[in-house]
């Protein structure tokens, strides 16, 4: 099998190829290999200067509303943003910040009177500004921050104040250095009542850099990485902003402080403004597969000429990629990458669909979106972790100097699993989402349908060990139909038990948090089988449409390699609950190994087609593929310890 | 059960504990929190005196041999060190190339007119120098390093040479800026001969701080951690030095070129020489136990304090360490840290029982520690690795600042897992020791022994079916002896398994490397079985010495939680090969859950017997503290979404 690079590569860059490969020109435009002694404040000042060149580059007014000078092309500025991840992370957030959060709060919760005065200042970054959402005392909870906007009917102004050091605006990026104004959360009060989270426009510094009387700012200071960002913290002292600056699409108070909302239900506002926020955790999910790929394809490229302790047979040392415990490191990871990239690519193009201007997204469609952003998300931002931390270890001493490019994605990375949502509450939050889900399937049964299903349900036991799933214990493993059935098959089961026991809870006396905490667990887990069944389907779904039949050979071959790794990762589950026998469970193991010997020669194809810039991967790891062809021999010494295994200092 | 937490403490401080209580009090004397703004060139600056310090308090001398001023307390000196994991990890290093690596190497390698010439000036950190083993090319396989050292008879000198430039000494602690000598590994050449790796003493900078003639010395730069430690390049190009600079203890070269060795086997040579310098693994995996209980105390007591989401009966928020997926994030891996604590004091005192002067150790001996070092090494540095990375995320955007001194642990000890040996590498070498040993022991079976062995191994599918292990499906999952019975079943099963595996390459014609290579996976499953099975050994010994009631019973409840998420770990094995049953493998997860709620009530206490100067924890994450007494209660609007688990941001 001979793979053309550039077809598959064309099959990954997939519906936004022109704009990929716009980026992959205009990234050899900006300084995205900072010297790594620079200070903070250095490395924050270019960080800014190469924010204003993306701004010239007129690439982030992509994503804007074309009424205002923008593209409208949701789609493109999401790849776009996320192939930052091959050069400066610190940049990528940073322009995530000001045009995704930002920028995307004043567009989707703002209306025509915030767009007419502010949108064409943020999008070509002559008004820099911050999403001040995360508090000290609330991260995860939202719903209960504690900033408050109190109305003023005297002066028709909202006072924006930090009751305790709890409700301190925390994390904030653009807040230590450049930000001018803050999109605001806070506690909505008028005439006594609370009306729930709302966001406000509140200028934060002058024109000279100086902050607005009553607002306090500071500084987050050094992090483990994205040192470019300048997180800081925000609080204010009976801050006031005029009524307009409430961003009042979904929520607006008149004049004499009467509040109205097309959105009667408080929770269902909150989560609905929320919702139109999805874009940063695309964009971060995005963010995270771009990086791994960069890792990926330092790694292999390494293991594909470093050589260390000779065959006995020749003498000659042997490519640290043709063992089969280095395969194992990377090439399951490379595999999982490319699901998660279709599946990303996927996500982006629905959104894309679902936002783009004039288009009235069914709100089941876009709850939907929601739900597999959080859980894609939760899964490609752990991946990240992950497979860089391998990809570290996979280049030894080599992998830890910060000349190799590997350090910066670690640390930079490393925040993706807790920031746009912590990733184990958003994956409680696509459990609670698709238990809800099947509650309504279930609703929706006949009676003949709801007694099998409880049958099902009360004997999910039995039917472990009569015949049911002896059909997944055949069939073939490479076959992506007997794969999705045992994808398929977990996540329907694990549903069940969850719903089977969280319906204790509605018992008269149960202790509810008890069982919704010792559920946890379970929730969690239930989660992440829907999201690799989610990720399974768009990784078949692309390959099944690529026309090339090399490409889409070899890309057959990773998406079984890709499920099995799943299903191995979790073949416990699928013995115990008799979808597969012991025996093959050691087959899938097996298969796995043998995945990887059939993968390794197209290794270096596979990261290649990433399409990364070869200036983004330059650094002396790489320096052996000069002069990869003169391989070293040595005659090993005939001795009575193998020199293979042996030596170790 | 109430208990005290300076028992526990005591438990836990061991055999040494009055030297960890000199070096609590002598860490407060340090400069140990760095500004994490400091150039490379200030940090290290800062690290050389803090090293200076250390040498001053004399505390390094312990270890070395009496006869020339030092404590003959090779235990105690390894504990002290690894107590600066506290502290900062870029001290530990520095001192461990200096005190451990490079001094180690002139005490264990060199012979009398070395310990004469250089013990004293080590010691006192007058003599800087370096451990110049690993190079560009080789790492893992030092035996087959390419430096020269060529003996020349007309001068009688040798001739230390770098000969291509994958033989350049790379990575080397004190190379960059401070180091005046290296203990310099090279092949020794005298007569056209070749003996195998020896250790040479090299100056490589003069008086001046330049470096000697012929030495060009490089800066590795910034690293992903460590930046106080200056590890550097060397490149010798025809350096001279005397004949007498070969450190001689296992190999001499006499005035005309004769070489002489009290071992004549070359390999056998090289792997006692390498075996002297099993302290410097035993100290990193001492270190990395120590960063890791450093990264969970602040992890545990954050999420003590640290509250969010309200419980809907109540409203009032809930602190996050009781939450079934926050205990099972930390808990499970606090256990394992006391189960590597007290494995690793056990191998510190085994290592001092036959390393302390006069002793003489039984080679058997020797190499049982070798291979315990380098199982024990592997798995408490990636357990590092995971459980600090885990401890940053339940610690979310706070975990991230540096500020909050779990950055700084992350990244410093990341290298662990790769340096003084790959942890895949060593893992291999654990194998094929525990190997050859299975081998020997069956070789000493009589004829019944060893058809039944022969049985055994053959049978191994039949035994899996039939009632062999049907027991290990009974008794209780708390027994300790039952809990030993599972971890021994594995480690003999797979061993069993390995050596069968292994058989294969014997016949003739068979393809080793790849019978070898396709092997390697089983072999690292083998020897991870042995390392934990050890490590529950030494654990569950430290506990039966426990005289204090309330302190053993709740070490027994640690150790089981220990065993019982390894054994969670890798249920799928106990199920697949009938260890358990699928319902008793549900059993062990349940286990794990309730046993994290039995801690939760003594997570504060487990982790303050650590004994970790409250000054090395000084960090606003735990500012918490300060107030944790005044809950914050708010009451959840009641709507029809529950407010515990949906609001993300």
């Amino acid at each position: 099998m001979t793979v053309n690079t550039p077809a598959l590569q064309r099959a990954l860059d997939g519906r936004w190829a022109a704009t990929r490969d716009d980026v992959r020109a205009q990234m050899g435009q900006l300084s995205l290999d900072p010297d790594p002694d620079l200070s903070t404040e250095e490395y924050r000042a270019l960080t800014t200067e190469n924010l204003r060149g993306l701004a010239e580059s007129g690439r982030p007014q992509q994503g804007f509303d074309p009424a205002y000078g923008g593209g409208g092309d949701v789609g493109g500025v999401v790849t776009a943003f996320a192939m930052l991840g091959y050069g400066d992370l610190s940049l990528l957030v940073k322009a995530g910040v000001q045009w995704g959060l930002f920028g995307g709060a004043v567009q989707v919760l703002g209306t025509s009177r915030h767009h007419d005065e502010y949108l064409r200042a943020i999008m070509n970054g002559e008004l820099l500004g911050c999403f001040a959402m995360t508090e000290t005392g609330h991260g995860s909870d939202v719903q209960h921050l504690r900033t408050t906007a109190t109305y003023d009917p005297a002066t028709q102004e909202f006072e924006i104040h930090t009751p305790d050091a709890g409700a301190r605006k925390d994390y904030i990026g653009n807040a230590a250095r450049d930000g001018r104004m803050a999109v605001a959360f806070a506690q909505l009060i008028t005439g006594g009542e609370t009306h729930g989270v709302h966001a406000l426009l509140v200028p934060i510094r002058d024109e000279d850099g100086q902050p607005m009387p009553g607002v306090t700012i500071g500084d987050c200071g050094r992090k483990a990485g994205l040192n470019g960002v300048d997180n800081g913290r925000l609080v204010f002292d009976h801050v006031r902003v005029p009524r307009d600056a409430l961003l009042n699409r979904f929520g607006d108070v008149s004049e004499d402080g009467t509040y109205s909302s097309p959105i009667a239900n408080e929770t269902r506002r909150f989560f609905t403004m929320l919702g139109t926020l999805v874009r940063g955790r695309i964009s971060v999910a995005g963010g995270a597969v771009t990086a791994t790929e960069k890792a990926l394809a330092l790694a292999i490229r390494y293991g594909a000429t470093r050589r260390q302790f000779a065959e006995p047979a020749t003498g000659e040392e042997v490519v640290v990629l043709d063992y089969l415990v280095h395969q194992r490191k990377l090439l399951p990871a490379l595999a999982t990458t490319y699901a998660l990239h279709f599946a990303q690519a996927e996500l982006v193009a629905d959104m894309h669909d679902l936002q783009a201007p004039g288009a009235d997204a069914p709100e089941a469609a876009q709850r939907d979106l929601e739900t597999r952003a959080a859980g894609i998300k939760a899964v490609a931002t752990w991946h990240a972790t992950a497979a860089i931390q391998t990809c570290r270890e996979a280049c030894g001493g080599a992998g830890y100097l910060t000349a190799n490019l590997l350090p910066q994605l670690k640390a930079d990375t490393d925040v993706f699993t807790t920031f746009e949502g912590d990733n184990t509450v958003l994956l409680q939050l696509v459990a609670k989402t698709i238990l809800s889900d099947y509650g309504r399937r279930v609703a929706k049964l006949d009676v003949v349908g709801k007694a099998r299903f409880a049958a099902d349900l009360l004997g999910g036991m039995v039917a472990e060990r009569t015949g049911v799933r002896a059909v997944l214990n055949r069939g073939d493993l490479r076959d992506r139909a007997h794969q999705r059935r045992l994808l398929v098959g977990r996540e329907e089961h694990l549903l069940a038990g969850a719903a089977q026991r969280m319906r204790k809870a509605l018992a008269p006396g149960a202790d509810q948090f008890g069982i919704f905490n010792g559920t946890q667990d379970h929730l969690i887990v239930a989660a992440r089988a829907y999201v690799d069944r989610i990720v399974f389907d768009a990784f078949a779904a692309a390959v099944e449409q690529v026309e090339d039949t090399e490409v889409r050979a070899l890309l057959e071959v990773v998406r079984t390699l890709h499920a099995l790794s799943v299903i191995e990762g979790d073949r416990a589950f699928f013995v115990e609950h008799g979808y597969l026998t012991a025996g093959r469970a050691k087959a899938v193991t097996q298969a796995v190994n043998t995945l990887c010997g059939e993968l390794r020669p197209h290794a270096r194809t596979l990261v290649d087609a990433f399409g990364i810039p070869e200036a983004r991967l330059a650094c002396p790891l790489l320096d052996g593929e000069k002069d990869a062809s003169s391989a070293v021999t040595d005659p090993a010494p005939s001795d009575e310890e193998p020199s293979d295994l042996a030596s170790v200092g």
